[in-house]
């Protein structure tokens, strides 16, 4: 008997959205299991895209979940961002054509951030949109692409400037599949999820204080309720603003400063979860500055981020004006207004454009770096 | 003083569709004057995008509309059915992307159903989705694209396989525009307003068989009416039926027939338009073997066909088994259902699937080919 058969009863979260409310059922062992797939698939032509790295481990496994007379085609992409592109929505496509798939047909993604949102993609434009379960691999895609909506790609001049907003029928998370993914890739995850309990949730994040070890051990129970928590999280900032105007850019907390280190790094060089750890350990250093945390805030917030495995230090070759620049703060953007997302208390996340440029200019001058 | 400058007062139909709602302004004239596009711009940031036919005539008289202070791109594609593809919605986004404009920028389509389901396709998915005027040039796009929200292009597998359901900010009919129009175009045109009258509305057919030389004529008040009429028409069916699946196939009258006709021949010998025509009599014929239209109905609708311009004979090279084989009722699908949009009443159409097969190939055979 593996571990994941003795587990717990799978979790599963409503994500409310009027007619395109979706389940997200999170459990160990679920892949494999008709149960969790049938009930979503709009008719019997099924589609599952996935990619080199995902499809030996869990391709056959998740087929194995399809009702035997579903219509199935597969389509394996290369691993990596670069298959965030068009020319990958457009394979996608020419397999749908010419498998004679039509309006009823259902598109799987199997995989983690670039493949659900780039299949998310496919699904929305393929004649005028059809269905779409995600199943996502990695923890990063299990607790930020699982709730929102946002499906896209890459094009050469902008990450993520073509998309569209479209709702999976439901998402399957089988914690069965962190298991090969690479400890640094759960570590990045682990940031995220660290990032629901600093924005909104002190008891949350007092949990996973207790608990990042047993995460980190892929504890079945630990993960799907860290899971369950975090897209619980996300779809209620998301209810509360689904246009992006408001509260929704408390997800970005940590953000501005981690994407100032990837595109400084040259993206894929940091991982997305490594520099948003490093960028949530600069916001809070500044909350204090502002005297919004005291120094034990902020020493809980290094502790938890090294204690998911994540580095602490930005990179040593990034000087203040290199920050400035790709915050859009430098010499030539004077004027532009300081937008950061602030911790008021661990556990409760601001919008803020009052910051002095001065006591930016100090955090950036005094944070570690390796 | 230009006969447009002389025009009745413009004409607004609002399309109710909640939030996503939209009004389409028709009239003479309209197009240079800032009152008609400025209310709907999200932004400063403004493409207008267009083909190598309509530019000549109209890009500059737009662009004296927009407001001195927009910053404008445009971009001219070439005319015709080849610029429906993915490969044209590329070049929008490289042009809007290399122009750096954001998510608060507005596409404008200026010309007929191609520019206009290409541009609301290439609006539907940039950055998820911007602002989007629609301004159709041809008669058959005023009356057709200007309601229902469907984008898109083609596939080389497939006609209109890629696309999104995405509303416009607004459309802006000048039916100035109509003036440089092929006369061929016209009549391919004129068979969609027939159509409404058909279907829906025997009132309005009456006017037409009235009117129709004034339309031809181009007389303004007389266009106007009309494509607010064809709107109208066409918004109620598509409020009552948003997702497609009952009232708003009766769009469809004559198409089964004429998608033969336009596919038999290969797409672009026969305008759409035209083979719709022949359709809808065709249509007429059968309903008359059924008993529900009489002979002077038939005639009628002959007539007015033919007043429209539009040719009254199917290709002389077509036979029954090649309609047949292009409706998928040939030997090989002999079970399967005829599904037709046929004429109770002039003005009234049904969904008819219980039409005899051997009443169908009997009006195939009589039915004349020039």
């Amino acid at each position: 008997m593996t571990e994941s058969e003795t587990s717990i009863v799978p979790r599963t979260l409503q994500v409310a959205l009027g007619e395109r409310s979706y389940p997200i059922h999170i459990g160990a062992g679920l892949l494999g299991d008709p149960a969790w797939l049938t009930p979503y698939l709009a008719g019997r032509q099924v589609m599952i895209v996935t990619n080199e790295a995902v499809a030996p481990h869990y391709l056959a496994r998740l087929k194995a979940g399809l009702p035997s007379d579903a219509m199935v085609r597969e389509l394996v992409l290369p691993d990596g961002e670069a298959t965030k592109t068009l020319a990958s929505v457009g394979l996608v496509w020419d397999a749908l054509l010419e498998a004679g798939f039509n309006r009823r047909c259902t598109l799987i993604a199997l995989g983690g951030g670039v493949i659900g949102d780039m299949v998310g993609f496919a699904a929305a434009c393929y004649q005028r949109g059809v269905a779409f379960i995600q199943v996502p691999t990695t923890l990063l895609s299990q607790v930020d692409s699982s709730v929102g909506g946002k499906t896209g790609v890459n094009h050469p001049l902008g990450k993520n400037m073509i998309g569209a907003f479209w709702q999976p029928r439901a998402v399957l998370i089988d914690t069965d599949t962190l298991r090969t993914l690479p400890a640094k890739e759960l570590s990045a995850g682990l940031a995220e999820v660290i990032k629901y309990g600093l924005i909104r949730d002190a008891e949350f994040l007092a949990w996973l204080e207790d608990e990042m070890t047993a995460l980190r051990a892929l504890q079945p129970e630990a993960l799907a309720w860290a899971i369950e928590r975090s897209c619980r999280l996300k779809a209620e900032i998301v209810a509360e603003d689904e246009t992006e105007q408001g509260v929704r850019a408390l997800l970005n907390l940590g953000h501005t400063f981690g994407h100032a280190i990837e595109a400084h790094q040259g993206y894929g060089q940091w991982l997305h979860g490594e520099a948003v750890g490093v960028g949530m350990l600069m916001a809070a250093e500044l909350s204090h500055r502002l005297g919004w945390l005291n120094a034990g805030d902020v020493e809980r917030t290094a502790s938890i981020i090294a204690a998911a495995g994540l580095p602490l230090e930005a990179p040593a070759d990034m000087g203040v004006e290199d920050f400035l620049t790709r915050m859009r703060l430098d010499k030539k953007n004077v004027d532009e207004r300081l937008r950061l997302i602030l911790l008021e208390a661990l556990g409760r996340a601001v919008i803020h454009d009052q910051t002095p440029r001065e006591l930016l200019e100090e955090l950036l001058t005094a944070f570690p770096r390796s």
